[in-house]
Formats: structure tokens, C-alpha cells, sequence
């Protein structure tokens, strides 16, 4: 399972993924188009693992046709241009292949989280669905998750606002990373993090935490030990109301218990 | 959206369950069997409200009837036997409703939680499936949840062991509710909580807490300022290594951008 999320502040952006486990741990869910001064654009994927190599083999080779190929993301000149070269890319897939994959225990399923910048354009994040459409992010809506997105969103809920530092994010990212790991084992370690900043036109970190790292170790024993912390001083539930659904009102007479 | 779920400690059970909002705060999630001195039962449904609302009408129904039935709670004599009488009760709904409601957009989908002790019996907890099959909790697995279940299940994960006591218990399962209300509008309060101490063969406690609870609301604020300030005593994240993959082998060689 994979799990992917991506950031949108007003200093920049931050999008990471885990590695495709049950694929080797080559098979990296992140995509890199990056020309410094004029574009860096980050792709990760989510989904049936030949569904999302499919459409990145197919943004990656339209991408080395020379000219003013309309397909290809190195000449796109919107990240709304971007994200429907990636729809199309998706459907283009999903034509050749998912007639032949539908009943199977992996259907067609390939969703992606587009970030980056533009030259002439603000930053922006877009996240396809499996059918090809996309949305964008906002002030209101400023991070995507695809992939298994539920256990790391609490963290995320609580700390990510467009104001927050990228520092913060990165971190934020990192506990949800941890919290949905601990929650579901086939989500793993290596974790490939990016980040750029805001009118950079460049990625401004790259980081991948291998298995054993000892700052995410580090991170997650303080999260750990400071949750349970916090936890240990909540105050304690009261005692009970009388409520009048109990005992149920349609539960028979006391009797003896037969045996 | 309803979100249930059931504890299973070495000191007692607590269960808890949300209102189905959708539908009123009438239509609770939570139905207790309990005849102090002989057994205290307590069913959290979710799924498609009527199908739930179904199995519980024949179970309560069956449950009237004098006799020693055998399709009845009152006169089962193990909480395996309760578990096999709710999966019963599933399949004869869905054997009359699933193929009417098959293709709607809410087809039959009934899942409980079953936790409580008949006497000469230990305390025990199940969770069936909406086929009608089930399992059981043990100290390996100390919980189910059903439902809305994954934003709560990080701070469960990290919190409950079957030593836990009751009292943290209920704590640990309210910041879960807490986790969830704030990542999914539609699970709301209010939260119905039960607790059952072991061989006490009653329930020990039953709280509902409505919207504005002043507990709730302090043991929510309590948490996200801790969480939040832990969040903020994290280590940074490390500046990056030079990563093999950034920028991608793949790009062009940089030129232009063409307008």
C-alpha cells in the first residue's frame, strides 16, 4: 500500500510518498521534472503499481520528444496544463488496459499528486482521481493525501495551515508517516520527501528516510513518548450520568438464569 | 457515518459508539442486553441504518419471546452462542432485504460489535462481519472498531494494551472519537459510552455526551494544545543528502522555456 501527501503554503511546497514496498524498494512512488529557473514539478502515484509506471513511462517518454509536444509536462506552460497531461496520460492507460485487468484482484487504479511551479505561475497542487479527473488546492483545502490517507490525517488536521514553515510540514508529514505505518504494516519505510520553495523554480530538498534512520527514530520516540504524556494528563472521565436508555427499557424481568 | 468500537481490558470492556446523526439523535448505536447478576451485553451496530435498525428489532423481538428459545440472548449460555444469534439475525435481514436493496445506493451492510459476560464465563468480544461470520478479540488484539475506523486507530495503537485500566480506557477512546469528529464531519456526538467491570455482571457506567459536554470539550482541548505542543518540541528535520535521484536522469538538458 502506498501513501502519498502534498502540501501546498505560502512558502512553498512539501510532497512525500512512501517506496512501493511489495515492489522493491526501487520502485519509488515519487516523479521528478525539474529545469531550475523555469519549472520543478513533482508527481507521486498511488494505485495498481502497473497502472502508475504505465502513466509515468508515458509522461517521461512524451517528455523526451523534442518540440513543442502539447503531451509533454517539460512544455507545459500552466500546472494546469500539467495536471491534464497527467488525466491524459491516466486515460491513456486506463484505454489500453483496464478492459483487461477489470476482474481482476488488481483493477485499473492509478491516482497522482501533481505539486510544483511554473516560471510565470504561483506554486500550485493538483491531485488526480482514478478517472482522470483532477482538483486543485486551496487556502481552505491545503494539502492532498491519496493512497492509505485515513490514519495520517488527524496529525495533519490538527498542525497544517497555509501559514505554516516548511520545517513544520516536513515534520507534520513525518508523523503522519509514522502514525500510519504504526497503523497499517504494509505502509513503509523508505519515505522520499521533497520540497520546494515558494518562486524557487527548483527543489530545495530531497530527502529519503531508509529503514533505521536515526532522525525519523528519533522523531518518532518523541512523538511517542510526548503523546502518551500528554495522554497520561487528561483529566479523567467523570462518573456517570443516570441515563434512561439504561437498563433497556425492553429487557424482561430479572429471573434466574437457566442452564 | 457511524464510527463503533469495543476494549477488551484484563480489568473490564468499554464500548462506544456515535449517534447516527443522519438520522437523528434518536436512532443510537448502542443496544444493551443486561440482567445484573447473570449477563450484561452490549451490540454496536453499524452499516446501512435500516438493515441495523432490522437486526436489532428481531434480535429484541426473539428476545421476548418465553421460553428457551435458542435464537434468543437472554437464554444463550455464551457469548460465542450471542455472537452466533447476531450473525443469524444478520442473514435472515439480508436474506430478506440485500437483493431489493442490492443495486440502491445504500446496499445491506450490517456490522456489530459484541462485548459483554454471561455468568460462568469470562468477559469476551466480538465483531462481525457483514456476511454474517465473526471474530474475536484477544489479548493480541485487544480491540475492534467498525465503521468510520481509521482516524481513531493511531492513538488507540499507541495507548491500549489489555493491562490498560478502565479509566484510561475511556480516555483513550474519546480522544479517538475526538481524532475522527475532526478529520469526518459526519461522525458527531453524540458518543455513547458503556463500560462493563469483569464479573461484575452488570454495566458499570453508562455516559453519553452531547454536543457542548463540558468534559469532552475540556479533555478535547486538553488534548490538541498537548498534541500540538509536542508537535512543536520535535526535532527539525536534517538538511538533505545529495540524493541520486534529484534532479531526474531523465530530463532534458536545461533550455529556455518556450512561451
Amino acid at each position: 500500500m502506498t501513501y502519498c501527501v502534498g502540501v501546498l503554503l505560502k512558502d512553498g511546497i512539501v510532497l512525500a510518498s512512501d517506496s512501493r514496498t511489495h515492489a522493491g524498494v526501487d520502485n519509488f512512488a515519487t516523479t521528478v521534472f525539474e529545469r531550475p529557473g523555469d519549472r520543478a514539478i513533482v508527481l507521486l502515484s498511488s494505485g495498481n503499481l502497473a497502472g502508475t509506471q504505465a502513466v509515468v513511462s508515458v509522461l517521461k517518454q512524451r517528455g523526451e520528444a523534442q518540440g513543442d509536444d502539447i503531451t509533454s509536462i517539460w512544455s507545459a506552460r500552466t500546472m494546469f496544463d500539467v495536471a491534464g497531461i497527467v488525466s491524459d496520460a491516466v486515460r491513456h492507460v486506463e484505454r489500453r488496459d483496464a478492459k483487461h485487468v477489470a476482474t481482476s484482484a488488481r483493477p485499473f487504479n492509478a491516482s497522482f499528486i501533481i505539486g510544483g511551479q511554473i516560471k510565470g505561475e504561483p506554486l500550485r497542487l493538483f491531485r488526480t482521481f482514478a478517472e482522470g479527473n483532477f482538483i486543485e488546492a486551496s487556502a481552505d483545502t491545503p494539502f492532498f493525501q491519496t493512497g492509505e490517507a485515513k490514519y495520517g490525517k488527524p496529525i495533519i488536521d490538527r498542525v497544517i495551515t497555509p501559514s505554516t514553515t516548511l520545517t513544520d510540514a516536513m515534520k507534520c508529514v513525518l508523523v503522519s508517516f509514522d502514525s500510519t505505518m504504526r497503523s497499517n504494516l504494509s505502509v513503509g519505510m523508505p519515505i522520499d520527501m521533497v520540497c520546494c520553495e515558494r518562486d524557487s523554480l527548483m527543489l530545495n530538498g530531497r530527502h529519503r528516510f531508509e529503514p533505521g534512520d536515526a532522525y525519523f527514530n528519533s522523531l518518532s520516540k518523541h512523538w511517542s513518548e510526548g503523546v502518551r504524556d500528554v495522554f497520561r494528563r487528561l483529566p479523567d472521565v467523570p462518573a456517570p450520568q443516570a441515563l434512561p436508555l439504561s437498563p433497556d427499557p425492553r429487557s424482561p424481568p430479572a429471573r434466574e438464569p437457566r442452564h
